[in-house]
């Protein structure tokens, strides 16, 4: 059985959700990133990144968002999250996710931990203010060149509608106006609405 | 016919070995990121994130290193970049990939592109100040924990060597003493005398 470590305010969600959506056999592991679990030795020897998601399968562990949800999809391939067999349309999805993990992840990541960048408190200040400008510039991309819709790749549900869907729900508290954004918000509204939704929220441990 | 707009001293260097590791049939563009090619409207046309690498291929255009790397692999299965069926053996792989994206190229993206994340001078500098820890840091980890030997995933030769390759020949740019990290610079002495990288060297245009 798989065993997701995972956080519901972290992109861990994304993986979370993709689990809900292929129907996998799984236990959820609730972290509690402020409360450092991620730093205790017992983690660490899990993911000595000190992050979530952490994936634990029968053949090992695995790390890191986008990989974590092609895994996923690839040992699921009944699943509406199954991947094309075609090697660029694979790589459509890839470079959408990578576009979030390795952008627009980055740039909500300055928010809470500029002090990966910065030490001076004057600048953690100032790359914290400039989180919306920086936000806001990713999903002005997304809207208006990445996005097809309904779906993110077009009429087909795929590994980048949850993880889109995670980021866009943090829009608002990283200072980002959804109604700037009507694709994205619509696709928020439907994807909010799926049952995988709602069990994952469900399962939260408060 | 496929087509690379790269920059030698891009991270887009990973894709152009990629191509010629695997003998690929290919033309490669070199972009003045400098002299602001990636911003003028007809390459914003073929890459509206102002980046490289792209690569042209006759079903579109793909963006993002790794699923490029990816791209390249799956289209060239006869070659030494071939990937795993296993989809355990392939996240692995591609999660050793988005470390390098996501976090190391991230850290070193602080060097030069402080100003995606502040505006103030001062703290553009103080980011500019701790980028040899940040990029360290990174190193430490793959030094410790993620690189096997003699290549990255072990005994085999994979997408992920070439992308690792590019990273450490920035090593002392970024402030970065090699002599910390005995395998990486190893690797690096190793990959440097692939006839593939004599190949791309020999293509820059000067």
């Amino acid at each position: 059985m798989l065993k997701l470590f995972q956080s519901p305010d972290s992109c861990a969600r994304a993986a979370h959700l993709a689990l809900e959506e292929v129907g996998a056999d799984y236990e959820a592991v609730q972290m509690s990133l402020s409360g450092g679990d991620q730093r205790r030795p017992e983690y660490l020897a899990i993911n000595p990144k000190a992050r979530v998601p952490a994936l634990v399968t029968d053949k090992g562990i695995l790390t890191e968002t986008p990989a974590i949800l092609t895994y996923i999809a690839q040992t699921h391939p009944d699943s509406p999250l199954r991947l094309p067999d075609d090697p660029f349309a694979f790589a459509e999805i890839q470079s959408f996710n990578l576009y979030l993990c390795a952008t627009l992840h980055v740039a909500h990541a300055h928010k809470l931990r500029g002090s990966r960048w910065a030490d001076d408190p004057a600048a953690i200040a100032e790359i914290r203010r400039k989180v919306p400008e920086a936000v806001a510039s990713c999903f002005e991309m997304i809207e208006t060149r990445l996005f097809r819709g309904p779906w993110v790749m077009g009429e087909t549900f795929t590994i980048c509608d949850p993880y889109l869907f995670v980021f866009a729900e943090w829009m608002e508290g990283d200072g980002v106006d959804p109604a700037r954004f009507p694709k994205v918000l619509d696709h928020r509204t439907r994807m909010g609405k799926r049952p995988a939704v709602a069990r994952v929220n469900a399962s939260r441990v408060s």
